[in-house]
C-alpha cells in the first residue's frame, strides 16, 4: 500500500482566511467604540459567534450576522443606520476581497499533482468556498472538490468511500488539528498538520503526538518529501 | 439504455420551502409598517435580495442579511434595536422550523427507492439543505446526496460524470424549469417538472414544450409511473 491520494483543506492551508476575520474584529471595535469599551465589544462579539456556530456554521454570512446581533446587544435601544450599514459593508467586503495564496501553494501543488491525486476539502459555506476557490486559480491541480458543513470522523469516512480510497493510501494535510488531523487520524487515514500563524479559538485541540499516523511540518514546502517519505514508509510496512 | 438513475430537487419538490419566505416577507413588512407603505416595504426587499444573490447565494441567511439591509435603507436615520432583533429571530425561526413534506413523498421514495438509484440534487447553503434533509427524515432513500451552489449545465454534466453515468440514464425531476428542467436538458438528461403552488419570481422560466426529454406531471404521485414509461420508451429507442 501506497499514498495516491492527498486531501488538502482550503482555509489557512492553501490560502490566508484567518487573519480577514480578526482585522474585521478590530474594525467591528473602532465601529462601536462609542458604545462600548474594546474587552465588551470583543466579548460580545466572542460569545454571540460562538452561540450561533451551531445553527448558523461557518464563513462570512454567519460572521455578519452575528456582528449585526452583536452590535444590537451592545448599542442599547437603537442603532445608527450607517452603522448597519457599514457592518453589512465590511462582512460584503470579506467576500469580495481577493484571495491571497500561502507561499509556495502553486509549485507544491504542481509537484504534488505530477504524482498524487488531489482532493481539495474545504470546510465552510458552499458559495463562498467556492468564490474563493475559482479566485485562487488552483481548481486546476484537483481531481476534487469536496466542500463540506463540518469534518468529523464520518465525513472523512464517507469521503473515503464516496472517492473509492483505502484509509492508509489518503493523506489529510491541514492547520486545523481539530478539522483536518483528528478526525481524520480516527478514520484510520494518516494526517499532517501544517500549523498557520494564528488558529481561531474553536479549531483548538492538542497535537496526537503518539500517534502514528500523525506527522508535522512548519510549512507547506515541506511536505512533497515527508507524503514520499509516509508512503515509502506504509509501503514497508504492509 | 434504460433509467438507472432519478435526480431529485429538495426545495418544493419533497418538502415545502418558498411557503415559509412569503410568510416571512408579509412578517417583515408588519414589523417595518410604521417606517412606510406595504408596496414600498416590499419593493425595497425585493430589490435588495435580487443585488445581493449574486454575492450571497440562496437560503435564510442571505435572505436575514437582505431583510436587515432593507429594513436599513427603509428606516431612515436609525433603527430600534427591538426591530434588528425580531428580524434576526425571523430568520432564525426559518432555520428553526420544522421541514414539511410535500403529499406523498415518503411511499414515492419508498417505491422508487427499489428500482432506481436516487440522488437528492439540491441547490443551497451547505448547512441549511443538510439539515433539512436530516429535519425530513428522508436521507436513508438516498445513495448520494449532492448539495450545489447553483445548477446549470456544467454541473450536471459534473453530475453525471462524478456518478458515472450516460444521460440517458438520468432523469432530473424537481418544481424549477430554471434550475431542475431546462440545464438538465441541456446536459443531455431526461427532466420531469413537477410545479410547485407557488415558483420564486427568480425561478422562472418557459416551458420547453418541445423538447423530447421533457416531462410533466401535476404531483409527485405521478412519477412512478411516468419514470417506467420514459425506461421503456428510452428502452426501445436505443
Amino acid at each position: 500500500m501506497t499514498i495516491t491520494t492527498i486531501g488538502l483543506d482550503g482555509d489557512d492551508t492553501l490560502w490566508h482566511n484567518e487573519k480577514s476575520f480578526r482585522e474585521a474584529e478590530q474594525h467591528f471595535v473602532q465601529l462601536l467604540e462609542n458604545c462600548a469599551d474594546k474587552e465588551t465589544i470583543e466579548n460580545v462579539l466572542f460569545s454571540t459567534i460562538s452561540r450561533n456556530i451551531g445553527l448558523y456554521g461557518y464563513g462570512f454570512k454567519p460572521f455578519t450576522l452575528s456582528m449585526i446581533e452583536a452590535a444590537n446587544l451592545i448599542c442599547k435601544r437603537t442603532i445608527p443606520s450607517h452603522l448597519i450599514k457599514e457592518i453589512l459593508s465590511l462582512g460584503r467586503g470579506m467576500m469580495e476581497q481577493p484571495v491571497k495564496l500561502i507561499d509556495n501553494v502553486v509549485e507544491i501543488l504542481e509537484t504534488l499533482h505530477k504524482n498524487y491525486r488531489l482532493l481539495l476539502v474545504s470546510k465552510g459555506d458552499l458559495v463562498e468556498q467556492a468564490r474563493k476557490l475559482a479566485k485562487s486559480g488552483l481548481a486546476d491541480y484537483f481531481d476534487r472538490i469536496e466542500i463540506v458543513s463540518h469534518k468529523d470522523k464520518a465525513v472523512y469516512e464517507e469521503l473515503l468511500k464516496r472517492n473509492g480510497l483505502n484509509a492508509k493510501n489518503f493523506v489529510m494535510v491541514g492547520n486545523s488539528l481539530k478539522s483536518d488531523v483528528l478526525p481524520a487520524l480516527a478514520a484510520g487515514t494518516f494526517a499532517v498538520y501544517i500549523p498557520y500563524e494564528i488558529t481561531w479559538i474553536h479549531e483548538m485541540a492538542d497535537e496526537p503526538y503518539n500517534h502514528e499516523g500523525y506527522f508535522k511540518v512548519e510549512k507547506i514546502a515541506l511536505l512533497p518529501p515527508l507524503v514520499q517519505a509516509i508512503s515509502s514508509q506504509n509501503n514497508g510496512v504492509a
